[in-house]
């Protein structure tokens, strides 16, 4: 007895899986020949498909690309020429065409392999779907190196913390401290490498035996930069994740960092600066994660701190949420304990209550009503006692009396 | 030839005054026998009028008061024994007659012009219509002693400065700074004259010679307290304004300290809390003044000072204001400059931009839009440097190109 051979069967399969792996090099392919600023890039393969796109670098024309993208190009900084869009076009071809050389791709793989890299596409299924947010500017594909599972590491909690270079001893405090307890609880860190308050985020992550930290990287992963980092480097690659867009051999730069931001951004539920000065470029990751509709949240430090000011201004002028603690971390996420609902108008006054007024405070329901004998049964107080406190109660708007009943009071606005 | 003789004639203008005089002396009287918080005094005045509250008073019976009242009487903390309504009436009316004495009146007016003080009520043009917001609570009369005129002073732009006592050399700074400024711009700083950050506000302002400062004290004006601050209050005194709703001879106690913070709400126009621990009494202002939908603003600290806790809190949880500077405090009066539309996508960026790309950025229009070409003439630049500029702008998402033309990008929200 044969199984029966169906248009399903196995010959079907090995096309699919050729095809995967055709767009997958393809995918890898354009990693190496395209900045990961290339808009004309992403475009061309969210439109036509990395295989098309790449059939199209390789031997099309400037008309035959404009075409397919519809007559327009996007504006990029790769870009620097000026000139009308078919030259723009032309332009694009050729700085492909230069970085597309015959034994290009399986040097990369040999090259990755050798390094112990991992190549990460949007077929493979470490792929973090949180990157499929970022859409026209998905990277073409992920190198990354280190123990940890990158879809695992990112589908738990995740959050970035980042902030200047230019930090100070309270900046690095906190943001080692945030991070630090944020992996103890299972979190996975997520910055970029750099000295100050990166730096800071993730030794506090590396300091828990719980959690993960990535460092998201600009530059190729065989050269870990900054250099007074490699150590710190070192250690996340042994024990987490190190990851950039860029394969090795790729110097970061100026505009490198800036695309590298949006991953960051991506790969995090939610995004918090701990210090940035005014005009500070770590204040552009948060404007990534709120484009991407992910929380963002700054801690705030001395109004008379240079290095607090960006996160003041994001507070004040952006809606960030005010970190202060690990649980306003927490409370940002998916899942995350819910804000302490209608508690305010009770705490806000408990250091005026006296410990009686307290006791009988404690003891009125918070969503139902009760009579001041049953209160006095409760609590061991004479009706006196209990009428007494609630006067003081009410007065500072902690519970109102409605007819012969008492119940809390809504909190104000 | 003689003026006619009308019903609006000189016996009834007479007869006004004379109306005047008794409803002044009768929110005098009030305030010499019915504590701040005693809201049985507060609605029989509101009810009643004072003149026939006060009649009542003195000559009424407890069913007398309870009927006037409608049957039902607020709860309040100047009452502290149990019981029925009729028998909370009675005890209203026993503690307004333990105060009521024959001359009580002449007594408290005469040692007021003896001390210098006035004696404002709702019907005399110092009164600041701003109290009337209280509407139930608002005070009998207020009990004022200094040059300034206390109508005037919180009709321009007021401001209450407030914090704890247990304040540090941070929050002292920053609150003597932000009322020096306020004040050298014409500002009225109001506060309690308690230790700590209040009078660190008071000195800000008084530093100065522009502006005014308010100390809004819970005893009478005859006692300064906290002795330690009576030199600072003299000095309040000599230059500006001392406040209080009690009369000379009254003790400042729990109670009156809250009730005095609803005054401090209601006379500034926005509320500051400089620094206040989780649980701070400071914090009562910020929720009267919310109340009042007056702005509350907050400044922020360092994250690790208990004495930031409750600024935070304001600021994570009530969406008070962050405020850093004096701009920022000015932004939350009525009338204050707005805060800068727009500026924001701009200015994150910018130390990410070479000079020359500012240069192309500050030259595209806030409001219109402008060719790369006339972009070129205008700042002398090639048309081949412009068309990069604007790449490089394009992607951080600074400028927009519209087919032929350039424009700001909106600010992402």
């Amino acid at each position: 007895m044969s199984f029966p051979t169906t248009s399903e069967g196995p010959s079907e399969e090995a096309a699919a899986a050729w095809e995967s792996t055709r767009e997958r090099h393809a995918r890898i392919t354009w990693s190496l020949i395209a900045e990961p600023s290339d808009a004309v890039a992403m475009l061309a393969c969210a439109v036509l498909g990395p295989v098309d796109a790449l059939e199209l670098a390789r031997h099309g024309s400037g008309p035959d690309l404009l075409r397919a993208l519809g007559g327009q190009l996007p504006t990029q900084a790769s870009d620097p020429g000026a000139g009308n869009p078919p030259a723009r076009a032309a332009r694009a071809l050729a700085r492909w065409r230069a970085r597309l050389t015959p034994h290009g791709l399986d040097e990369a793989l040999a090259d990755a392999e050798r390094r112990g890299l991992r190549i990460i596409t949007p077929l493979d299924s470490e792929w973090p779907r949180a990157l499929d947010d970022l859409q026209e500017s998905r990277p073409h594909c992920l190198w990354v190196q280190g123990p940890g599972r990158l879809d695992q590491l990112v589908s738990g909690r995740s959050a970035a913390l980042v902030g200047s270079r230019a930090s100070t001893p309270y900046g690095e405090d906190t943001a080692s401290s945030l991070a630090a307890a944020f992996a103890a609880s299972g979190g996975t860190v997520v910055s970029g490498g750099a000295y100050g308050i990166d730096a800071a985020a993730h030794r506090g992550a590396l300091a828990t035996d719980a959690g993960a930290t990535i460092a998201v990287l600009a530059g190729g992963l065989d050269r870990l930069y900054p250099r007074g980092n490699t150590e710190l480097l070192e250690r996340i690659r042994e024990r987490h994740l190190l990851l950039s867009e860029t394969p090795p051999g790729t110097a970061p730069t100026r505009w490198r960092f800036l695309a590298r931001n949006r991953l960051i951004a991506a790969l995090s539920q939610a995004s918090i600066v701990v210090e940035a000065s005014w005009r500070s470029g770590a204040l552009s990751t948060a404007r990534l994660a709120d484009q991407l509709s992910r929380p963002v949240g700054a801690v705030p430090g001395p109004v008379t701190s240079a290095a607090s000011a960006g996160c003041h201004r994001l507070i004040r002028e952006r809606g960030a949420v005010l970190i202060t603690e690990p649980a306003d971390l927490l409370d940002l996420l998916p899942g995350g304990p819910a804000a302490g609902e209608g508690s305010w108008a009770v705490q806000d006054e408990l250091d005026l209550l006296r410990p009686s007024d307290r006791r009988v405070l404690d003891a009125v329901p918070p969503r139902s009503t009760i009579t001041p004998a049953r209160l006095a049964d409760e609590i061991g107080f004479t009706a006196d006692e209990v009428d007494s406190a609630l006067a003081r109660l009410g007065l500072l708007g902690l519970v109102e009396r409605t007819s012969q009943r008492v119940r809390r009071a809504a909190p104000s606005s």
